[in-house]
């Protein structure tokens, strides 16, 4: 096929091979690979999961749990705090999943999903493990008991577990990734023995994040694991060590659409709009660079990163790539 | 109508003054306004231009010129350098529309063009004016007049004038934006004396850019101007003085769905696939933030702006609002 406008290409063989070997890791640690779904947000990508026994899914608004159940994905957990403006949706899927698991982390919540939910539904308390996004500080066991407690008094809420998302190792070295992996998991152990001791029993744990689950080679201790961003990687994925250049399989074609020899500079059509605005530091100093360029090869894929190409800057239809001296 | 998810408004009173006033200096100083549509690519937004009397338009791709196409919009430049693999879509515009308008800057797209298109189009030359993006460069006056000569002896190249696009009055003073403009309108006046001088007489000028058009009250000397992000303004247009915070017509509405008392924030749905990564420094720091906090009036309009709240963080989903101590 050719292509004329900007184009995600997308390297199967890479993305397949990232799949199996984190599955892999998991089944051998004998837990469960939901892994989160809003990287790809494909139909596609999600079959090559599919075709590897996958069947349960994360994902992180409720449009994105529509689309995924419209492909008949049956089992998705929605790891975002609940939007309950949308409830009316939230029903509907629940009416079509085997499965539907929600997110909360106050006593608001509970009362209005119990208010409004037509159908039972399984539900997660976020646990904040240090990143401070959302969730509950995992110090505050008696708050997150009044939760549990609340729900077991609920006819439409089931709850089952503790979640979390580790997302501050995205700035990590490897050392310290596998530091914040262990001490979560020891952080949430103690949070499940506290329940247990209160008469919860069962309570599982649920993990998140590409840094860390991409470096760990056993998640004992976890029921499942949520990483998203492995299956494509990225420069950034990369810079981090968390992959190998070989294993980022994605890229985007883009038509050249300008020559400028005098800058050593080419224009190519492809801007903010078809990548997003994330950027990379230029090693060792304040300036900052938005991806590398590869060459294609006749059959779709493409070759090794030459660094000396890279993307200077950024504008909404626009990308400049400098070639440096 | 009751918003559930994040939601772009626009307040239409204000947009529409700002069109209007905008208008008002164009036939003052009489020229013509050909907006860019980039900003909002919106059919909705199109139709309050053509109430004011609107009939000619700016996009920057392909694709937003079948749009507006499909919307009766007849004189459609795409200020982009031509991405000729797409000629096939050009060439199907240039048939629905009365006038269909390219840039070049190279003799290649000549050629291409000449080979491949199927009826008449006008062309601009696009002209850097120091932003160094896109463009001849204005000193290479050689390189432009070869341009010219070439498109002279084709049967499907109307060359019609020179344009250019002051991109960078983004990060200047009032002060040194009218400096800009000025030396702009000088460099591309001598221009057009040079290749009136060559026997190329009735080259016209077309000049870009919201922060400079919106502080100059006389356009005379240029033929058209192609500002697009003046009808709905932004916090960056206001941080740099181009408007003032009652002509901003745009703010995004988000649903709060997690508060922390304790760190004095709240997370809101909405992140940075519903906003942009674009972001703003705190006065005299290096910290960065994303936007400020509004409250929504009964009538769908918002009230002013409360420094104090700003947008601390963004991720693909979530932002965090957090208030100053």
């Amino acid at each position: 096929m050719s292509i004329i406008k900007p184009t995600a290409v997308i390297w199967k063989t890479r993305a397949k091979n990232s799949i199996k070997s984190m599955l892999d890791k998991v089944s051998n640690s004998n837990i469960e690979l939901r892994p989160h779904f809003k990287t790809h947000q494909s139909s596609i990508l999600g079959e090559w999961f599919r075709e590897e026994g996958v069947n349960k899914i994360t994902v992180s608004s409720v449009e994105m749990a529509v689309y995924f159940a419209n492909h008949n994905w049956r089992d998705i957990t929605i790891a975002f705090p609940i939007n309950i403006l949308e409830i009316q949706e939230i029903n509907s899927l629940a009416m079509k999943l085997d499965s539907l698991n929600l997110l909360v982390e106050n006593t608001e919540s509970i009362e209005c999903l119990e208010n409004k939910l037509t159908k039972k539904v399984k539900i997660w308390i976020k646990i904040d493990i240090g990143y401070k996004r959302t969730g509950i500080y995992f110090e505050n066991f008696k708050e997150i008991l009044v939760l549990v407690i609340k729900m077991k008094k609920t006819k439409n809420l089931e709850f089952i577990g503790l979640l979390t998302h580790a997302g501050h190792t995205y700035t990590q070295s490897n050392q310290r990734k596998r530091e914040i992996f262990f001490s979560s998991l020891k952080k949430m152990t103690i949070l499940k023995q506290n329940l247990d001791r209160e008469g919860f029993s069962n309570v599982k744990l649920s993990y998140g994040d590409t840094p860390s689950c991409s470096i760990i080679e056993n998640f004992k201790g976890f029921d499942e694991i949520r990483p998203g961003n492995f299956v494509l990687y990225d420069l950034t994925q990369f810079t981090i060590n968390s992959c190998e250049e070989k294993d980022i399989s994605i890229a985007i074609a883009c038509p050249i659409v300008a020559k400028h020899k005098d800058r050593m500079e080419i224009i190519i059509y492809g801007g903010g709009v078809h990548f997003s605005k994330d950027y990379l530091k230029v090693d060792d100093s304040s300036e900052s660079f938005y991806g590398y360029l590869v060459e294609k090869n006749a059959d779709g894929t493409w070759g090794e990163i030459n660094k000396t190409n890279y993307l200077k800057s950024i504008n909404q239809e626009h990308r400049i790539f400098q070639q440096i001296h």
